[in-house]
């Protein structure tokens, strides 16, 4: 007998869910990484408190015990729904007869792609590695500008977005640039540093109930975080953002707003919503096409309440699962029933023992949320191993300060700031090679 | 009273020596990364079983209890004797009263730079973030070819350089592919992998005493290694290399042999040997100027047998305490006792439980010598934090076999390979921006 041959586009929470579950028929997993990240704690790769290797885990060692998956490290170009196979950039297209797509999302600029350069968002660990070295950077010559010239240039970190990632991201960077990188750069003071939350709406944290959003914006506040509410970023150069009427000068802008689904989903020939998602029906395929399923962040799949389903780890997985029990029962479409999901709460950190959670009628912040917090994280890390690195991590930061991974590796090219007018030494610098850089 | 300058010239083991034990006068170090790097286990970065954070420590953090130690990261241009300054990239000139050279060196390619790109070396840590990416990247395209096609291509790591870099990687390659790696990659058998180790001398490890060459010899045999002596590499291409009067194919060709010292000696004006090293007088200054030092790499230093000092960590060390002692005590030049090396022996590891050393009259081999590596290179390593890691980092790979830093954030533009001959193909490829890459 024949095995069905399901193959899976992506190895986030949503796609390795399902290649775990499967039974009985042939896995290819494709991902263009050779790993699957845990999203959560991103934001504190981005801020050099845990190494890239603490929060990722090979998908060849993850799928080790199980010799139904094979693993393909590649680029997915294009699905053909006629043909039945997905067609890659380096390897042969590969046939499929179920197909999970799920790609993920990167950040939505809002018609602005040329921001991106500008504002950089955190998705993927390349990301977060790109993030380190600009923060790191942008300290290194915040120092030499003091050193040289003792004038009183603000080194500014803007945010923008007042989810989950902003909000962390923001008191992440104000404890580790007061705290931890305050003694190691002796000619910056600790007012020069400013950490700048930007949120269109009117609180932060806006899936949260009022009352922890309050909460949370009166942490970051008191940690010396500035919160900017009701404004939307009406411009993004490389010295700056605007903020409603409002120029705020930072050379250091990261972007945590919006998400825009894999562009790969065009190619479905699917109906999507305004963000790119496709829109999928109650058993999470596609219409006309009961064995292809979308999932994750790519996926606008209705809610209880009418409203899509969030695009958090929680919720992927789940479907994750629900994908694996339709294809391992081979239930046709009929007999299928509709996915759905039942709230588990949501957990968002703030800053040392500071965090607020929502868990049905279950409220908290300060340090029974960060305990929490603390717990379910370490709890959903795959792997014996990384949990135990990660704990340690933790606890050697809250003890002592000093965050392990810092490095860069060589002086990347010249920032351009405002003070840097002198076009040959421009020139000279753009002459080098790219570096290569690591962590 | 204006105290004295003391700039430094790179953060090496020679460099950082000299800046922890300066006292009382004002210490500038420069250096073009922001980290010291534990050279010694850079191997294992290179081949994913250590992460770059577990052998390196950022230099702001190691010098927080010294506030006369300034840390400045930019990359030197020119050391202007005259005018007793040091011409950065990026800072302003920094002017120094007493000057301490330690900028390391580079491998030698015997004239032909252009191999460089080819058979790139490991001597920073992004060069081992390069040699992984590349080492992880071959496997993968391997395990996609025996895929698709079915066919024998063997994977081929060439090490050119019988030195300790070159046993060390030889041995830790075949370790990791045959042990750790194969599991992972179900369509490779482990007769495709094939470690090559080249050395143009009569012998592996040719500063140890001749039975533990041999010795070595055994056990890179015994695990798989090919060696081949007594013919240097006469021409290296993007698919293989001429070892004496064979051709050996292979897209991983990895360089460990030789040393050239840094071009910025040129600029102090001094006499250097046939590698570029400074000669130094006894007191490790150049002639005519004793408040310059140079040390390290860089140096060409005679040791007790006339024979010029072999550049580890152990003379880098000495010869940094040295220069900090003349500083400390203001020795004018005609007080300063020659320098001398107590030799305190040499440690090389081979493989699982494998390694020589030759200590004095002690010469060992087996699991004692590799029991006294072990304790010797956690002992060393700096800082409470990361010997635990990377104790608890060996133990783990030691019980498991699975190393933990096998990272590639997205795949990197195409290898060349001798049977891609689509020129369109590779036209593609090449059009895509640059991937930025993490680990």
């Amino acid at each position: 007998m024949i095995r069905k041959r399901v193959v899976i586009i992506g190895s986030g929470f949503a796609g390795m869910t399902v290649a775990r579950f499967l039974r009985d028929v042939d896995v290819i997993l494709i991902d263009r990484t050779n790993h699957h990240v845990f999203q959560p704690l991103l934001y504190q790769v981005a801020t050099a408190a845990l190494s890239p290797s603490d929060i990722a885990w090979p998908l060849r060692t993850l799928f080790r015990a199980q010799p139904n998956v094979r693993v393909v490290m590649d680029d997915v170009l294009s699905i053909d729904r006629t043909a039945r196979v997905v067609r890659l950039r380096d390897s042969a297209p590969i046939a499929f007869d179920s197909l999970i797509v799920a790609p993920g999302s990167r950040h939505a600029y809002f018609g602005h792609d040329e921001w991106e350069a500008l504002a950089p968002g955190l998705k993927t660990m390349a990301d977060a590695v790109h993030l380190r070295e600009r923060m790191l950077l942008a300290f290194e010559v915040a120092e030499r500008q003091r050193a040289e010239t003792g004038t009183q240039n603000r080194l500014t970190f803007v945010i923008v977005g007042g989810g989950p990632t902003g909000v962390e991201l923001a008191g992440s960077l104000i404890e580790i640039g007061r705290k931890a990188m305050g003694p190691d750069y002796p000619h910056l003071r600790l007012e020069d540093l400013s950490i700048v939350l930007v949120e269109a709406g009117p609180r932060v944290l806006p899936g949260f109930d009022p009352k922890l959003s309050a909460k949370a914006l009166a942490v970051l506040e008191s940690m010396g975080v500035t919160v900017k509410l009701n404004n939307p970023v009406s411009a993004v150069r490389s010295d700056g953002v605007m903020v409603g009427n409002e120029w705020v000068p930072s050379a250091n802008v990261i972007w945590a707003a919006g998400n825009k689904a894999s562009p790969l989903l065009n190619t479905l020939e699917a109906p999507q919503d305004s963000c790119g998602r496709v829109k999928v029906r109650p058993d999470l395929t596609i219409p006309d096409d009961p064995w292809i399923f979308v999932i994750g962040d790519a996926a606008h799949c209705l809610g209880r309440d009418g409203k899509p389903l969030p695009g958090i780890a929680p919720v992927a997985m789940k479907e994750g699962q629900y994908v694996a029990k339709v294809i391992n029962e081979d239930l046709p479409p009929e007999q299928r029933p509709p996915f759905t999901y039942k709230d588990r709460g949501m957990l968002a950190t703030i800053g040392r023992a500071q965090a607020v959670a929502q868990i049905g009628p279950f409220h908290a912040s300060g340090v029974v949320a960060w305990t929490l917090w603390c717990i379910v994280h370490i709890f959903f890390l795959i792997g014996f191993r990384n949990r135990i690195r990660v704990m340690s991590e933790w606890i050697w930061y809250y003890l002592t300060f000093k965050p392990g991974a810092r490095l860069l590796c060589e002086q990347p090219p010249h920032q351009h700031s405002a003070s840097s007018t002198d076009p040959a030494h421009e020139k000279a610098v753009e002459d080098r090679p790219p570096l290569r850089r690591a962590a």
